[in-house]
């Protein structure tokens, strides 16, 4: 596709450009870009980088150098104007229509212009919503809906009962309402808990690629509008995550816990189960959150504690290995104290009268002080 | 479906209760539970709760108060009857019989009753036991073999040769049976070594979702008869991992490693090759075991430690920071009493005769003790 | 499939030994070995494992004692030999051919030989270079690229415009070129950044299942010649591995950051976005890498550091709670020497003249010391 920069011009609230019948086919870095591409430059020592750049247009800051080469369109933030533009060009999913291979069940619902892909399968009595797109090999479980406008990539997996809102995005390989991780003793096995809840996924909520969504033993797994989950998270049953949460990947939320707010969760982050992180609360990476943190909090740690104080701790720990060196080395100057100090009581002791009593005490190590010698006696 | 009232009351083992043509159409909590379903509540305190729940029966212990409302079902453990009961109402999963679109190999051999899913794929020698369902887009690769009775959901990859047990369920993206991580460097690249042997799945194991289970470089990979497995865990080759075992979610056990009976291993931990982890052990979250860890024991950390020490050293860690400024506190003590014990030991000198000659030491700092006066020296 | 004894011999380097007519059918453990299998032991001690083998022939080192029963084969390295010679065995992947359910666009160009699985999906404008294998259920998008000779597993799923070099093999599960995870909040929600650019794979690179190696947002995320990569690895957007790299399973890069040549990443380790790790540095398991790794450094721990360091201070950590003891004792010692110190000074001072007023300082403990004189400057 390919864009008239006339249009860009406007689409950036600034004036069109000659020549206006010049047309944009794509966007890309300074380096990487082709002949009809646009890119964007940030700061003026990267003028040598925009020389020599192949891009026909380069967004740049008001302040920036005039220079031979690209058309240069001055913006105040190159870099949001640029990405605003770059949505232009993102390719819509292939596979518009009904393909078919895919195996709509007779009981499903489709929605005005819904696409579903090659070997695709939607199950009985699930709904999809209008303009949703199912790719290639995707599972869409029985009694499963989608509202508009979602995007299900290839070979994801939705089992039944499922809902998810307006503008979802689920990565592929992600399976969402699978059943959740409970077992009861029973004295020779573990038997299984029955996983009777669902998975509710609220509006524009995005899901990365091999991600797990479990459905809650009972009533719902919740993710509230907004949240963006990365790569390779698991979300345990009958937890609760809030609106507009950043979990990024590898994390981990482990059952019935409950995430505020506009939470950040780093990569590698494990939440055992029954905790609450509070809204806005941020979570650094690989830490193990073992029990409620409050709200706008930032942790870091196994377990977790405030950033200031791991932090602290981390360097106090650096600083350990020289500060046994330093213990002994007070033990030797307190020994030696000690040695002295005794001698100079006997010699005082001589001198005044009468002698006093020889103290004894005890500790860890026990030592015993008395006129006319010296004794310690250790572990 | 419906369950009948009365036979509800003959399974929890309980007389009959009027009405007795009353039926259940479902089981749920308190707060979710419609009209027609059955729920539980465990303590007193819940008789509020009790009575605004639309359940129209729920299962409550002896001592229960007596309220208007729902029927009250009295059973000595009413969580333990209640998910006896839900039993009856999980789904039975879909797709039964063999859908026109699945691709069973002719030299494949189905069980009676087994079921295969849309685009589902069944290789040659593949073998399915009696009432086995394979879900969507599942494929079983040449000479696999199922027990009776498994539950492979939508988008399982089993590859060739594994072999599941009786009752095995394996949840949505799992790979069973894919290569070893094994390579020799040979002196210019990573050469592959061959993984030619085989994952063997005992009976009533249950596998999460986007799991990985490796075959074996030669012999087998083996997970033994109920051990259960939470979602996205990595299982190296040539691993043993023992009977009743739970693995929770995104931990992972490396090459040829050994985990006992009944063993409990938690979220993201992390275990390495040719470790043993003895039976009933257990493991905190994220540890790292990078040893053998004795039956019965209680470990945690990285490197993974008893857990009482561990937690000894992290209440230690806690205090360092504290700690640093007593060991500053007492190195000027120890500064003040050397230099008044030498101003001392000088009037001493003076007053007693002979003078003894000054003693001089080293350590890492470097202390001069000399009369008259009272030097230091630091790094 | 059989390899004749004397075939064995030749690839090894060795005499062939009688008799020559002898055929092996496989290759296995001295304790897994059936009778038509080659075996292999490493050291002398192993001799009775070998007599007991049902192997037909095993590999031994030159030093090896004779013995009866299996043909013994005198190599300089047995495990080398028996790897090189079990290659052979190794199964050809299934699904030779087009399957008939396989979904080619006609817009796609598959090379000689190519084979492809049922119901794979070769988008429009995807290229499949000669002998390579799509396995069932794979999903390679528009205008994706695969060299010659690759291998991608079941339910692999390539997005569009990935580049993929020869014999690249790909693991169950994975997912190459899905978007990357970028967003800016715009006052009121996370505003996806467009994920534009793509994912270059290059040759002889393996990655195990259930991977995500994401797209870059412009430009490219790389993954250079000879790479290897476990199961379950993250790999966000325009990061850049180096060559031969290892990266063990569970263990993730974000965004941005660079990966030099030959370095080993073990298990669950994280990477930081916009780091880079030197040539040849190792990364111990479950590290959490926050800056810039030097090239051939090893490191360890969350924030990791050098090894070395990192032992060091668990070592240390690991006395510290006996440390705490000891600073006890030490408080009590120096309290002691205080109190005897201050009573010398007072019988000294009477003795010698006029006596000063006490002085009294307070700190974190109070101390009281008498004398003439004698003053602290704090800090």
């Amino acid at each position: 596709m390919t864009v008239d920069l006339s249009e860009i011009c406007t689409r950036l609230g600034i004036n069109p450009i000659a020549p206006p019948q010049l047309t944009i086919g794509g966007v890309n870095t300074l380096e990487l870009a082709r002949e009809t591409d646009l890119s964007f430059a940030e700061r003026s020592d990267q003028a040598i980088a925009v020389g020599a750049s192949h891009a026909s247009a380069v967004l740049v800051p008001p302040d920036f150098p005039e220079l031979p080469g690209p058309i240069l369109l001055r913006v105040s933030s190159p870099r949001t104007g640029f990405f605003a533009i770059a949505e232009l060009f993102v390719s819509t999913p292939e596979g518009c229509g009904i393909h078919p291979s895919a195996l709509i069940d007779p009981q499903a619902e489709l929605g005005k212009d819904v696409a579903v892909g090659a070997c695709a399968v939607v199950a009985s009595g699930a709904r999809v919503g209008a303009r949703s797109i199912l790719g290639a090999g995707v599972y869409l479980g029985p009694e499963a809906t989608l509202g508009t406008d979602c995007l299900i990539e290839a070979n994801v997996t939705i089992h039944r009962d499922s809902m998810l809102g307006d503008r979802t995005i689920v990565h592929s390989g992600s399976v969402i309402g699978s059943d959740g991780f409970g077992y009861v003793w029973d004295g020779g096995a573990h038997r299984k808990v029955p996983q009777l809840g669902r998975v509710r996924i609220e509006s524009d909520v995005e899901i990365g690629c091999n991600c797990c969504v479990d459905r809650a033993t009972l009533g719902e797994t919740r993710i509230r509008r907004g949240t963006k989950i990365d790569n390779l998270v698991q979300i345990a049953h009958n937890t609760d995550i809030g609106e507009h949460v950043i979990l990024v990947a590898q994390s981990g939320i482990a059952g019935s816990s409950r995430v505020g707010t506009g939470a950040v969760i780093a990569g590698q982050v494990a939440i055992s189960d029954h905790v609450s992180v509070g809204n806005g609360a941020r979570i650094g990476g690989q830490s193990g959150v073992t029990k409620d943190i409050p709200a706008g909090a930032e942790v870091f740690g196994t377990p977790a504690r405030p950033l200031a104080d791991t932090l602290r701790e981390l360097a106090a720990l650096a600083r350990l290995p020289a500060l046994l060196k330093r213990i002994r080395q007070q033990e030797r100057q307190i020994e030696d104290l000690t040695r002295r100090l005794a001698a100079l009581e006997q010699r005082a002791g001589r001198r005044d009268s009468p002698q006093s009593a020889p103290v004894i005490r005890s500790g860890d190590w026990v030592t015993v002080t008395a006129a006319p010698r010296y004794l310690r006696k250790r572990r």
